[in-house]
């Protein structure tokens, strides 16, 4: 038995999400799916992240373990061999140690959430940016972003159904950046709550709109009150951009 | 009467090409209604560039004239508008001169060309990028396409169908540079001809494969002669993403 390692990029718009569900088709079944075409094995793999629908993938990390003998190119090769027809790609395979675990071993997540800040809509980037048509305001916003990293309650962020045992979370990096048309929210951190990124993001519109001054935002953070934060910013501005081990 | 100048973003593997044609919904067709859905008016819209099928577009610019009175913003808001439902939108609407025309007052097109050069195929940006699995060689074709710029004749990069008049033109720029996992080729003329840059796309990437030393991609270029060069290069790869006047 041996454990893979694969990188994966996808387009969270043609799934569901990572895991696997009963009503539609989600990256997991796909992937488990075409690991079945190329070794005959029902293996069950584990991401880094499970990425909500229409969340975007440029780095997905995932493992699962297979009793073929095989090489990393053949594994990447056939698997995405198998996904032909799926908007999900192994980047890369890499034989790794039996301790590895995708979602356990990670020790920081990095994601890209994508503004696209002009009055037309996106005739080319549809479904992958946030697309707002008012001007808004990127230092502010970047100002407001410099409030939240380090080591604090993000209950604030914290979707209702999130599973973790804490809201204590340690963000090491949230930056705000206009890149052209675009503005980019980048964020790091060991893990993240969920709907964190998505939460944060809709908030810093709050006052990139100018509808909340930095004080008011730095008012909702120190609340940890989910009911004092801003709305949740649609999933296919999102890309889970990196998972280091 | 008033001549508007119109900047435009379209995703090609929506439509049939900019020109109107009885086999498919082309770009052309689809503003011309949104046109006449909120002026009454039917105008005849003309662009800087007749993209194929398949080719995108960050910045064409077409023009058309129309009676009804209305200003910048209430043009490209309204057009905007009626564009809901197509990948196409308006960046940016401009009152201009009667003698303005958006394809022969233009004195310089800029094409981009991207390659997706890695061994997976894309999961996001499939129909955006020529996607090439083995490497290429950029030093290569970077060399390569430093051969091409100046005034000549360029026969060997021409489609059988062009209707230009001559197949001399002047190529201001050539470039090619790598860009994490894709290729950038970079082209400035006043204008090309038919497939030209596709054209000249193909050759390069017979250099780029070792296919073709430098002195059988300048002898191709000196031939003149279609049979010549390489093979076209897909539209899907190819943006018009500039016209200058």
């Amino acid at each position: 038995m041996a454990r893979w390692k694969l990188t994966l990029e996808y387009h969270g718009g043609a799934f569901v999400g990572w895991q696997r569900q009963a009503n539609g088709v989600s990256v997991q079944e796909v992937l488990e799916d075409a690991i079945f075409a190329f070794a005959g094995e029902r293996a069950t793999t584990h991401a880094a992240g499970r990425t909500d629908s229409g969340v975007h993938a440029l780095a997905q990390v995932a493992h699962f373990d297979l009793a073929k003998a095989s090489d990393a190119d053949t594994v990447r090769d056939a698997i995405n061999f198998h996904l032909k027809e799926h908007r999900v790609k192994v980047l890369a395979a890499e034989a790794v140690d039996g301790n590895f675990h995708a979602r356990f071993s990670a020790i920081q997540r990095a994601y890209l959430y994508r503004i696209l800040d002009r009055r037309p809509a996106p005739a080319i980037e549809a479904g992958r940016v946030w697309w707002v048509p008012r001007p808004l305001d990127v230092e502010r916003m970047a100002a407001a972003a410099a409030e939240l990293p380090g080591k604090r309650d993000f209950s604030t962020f914290r979707a209702a159904n999130c599973q973790a045992d804490s809201p204590i979370k340690t963000l090491d990096v949230l930056t705000v950046t206009r890149v052209g048309a675009e503005i980019h929210v980048r964020a790091r951190a060991r893990s993240f709550l969920y709907h964190q990124v998505r939460n944060m993001v809709g908030s810093l519109k709050l006052v990139g709109e100018g509808k909340w001054p930095l004080a008011e935002f730095v008012r909702a953070r120190d609340a940890a009150d989910r009911t004092h934060g801003g709305p949740t910013a649609p999933p296919e501005g999102l890309y889970l951009v990196e998972v280091i081990y």
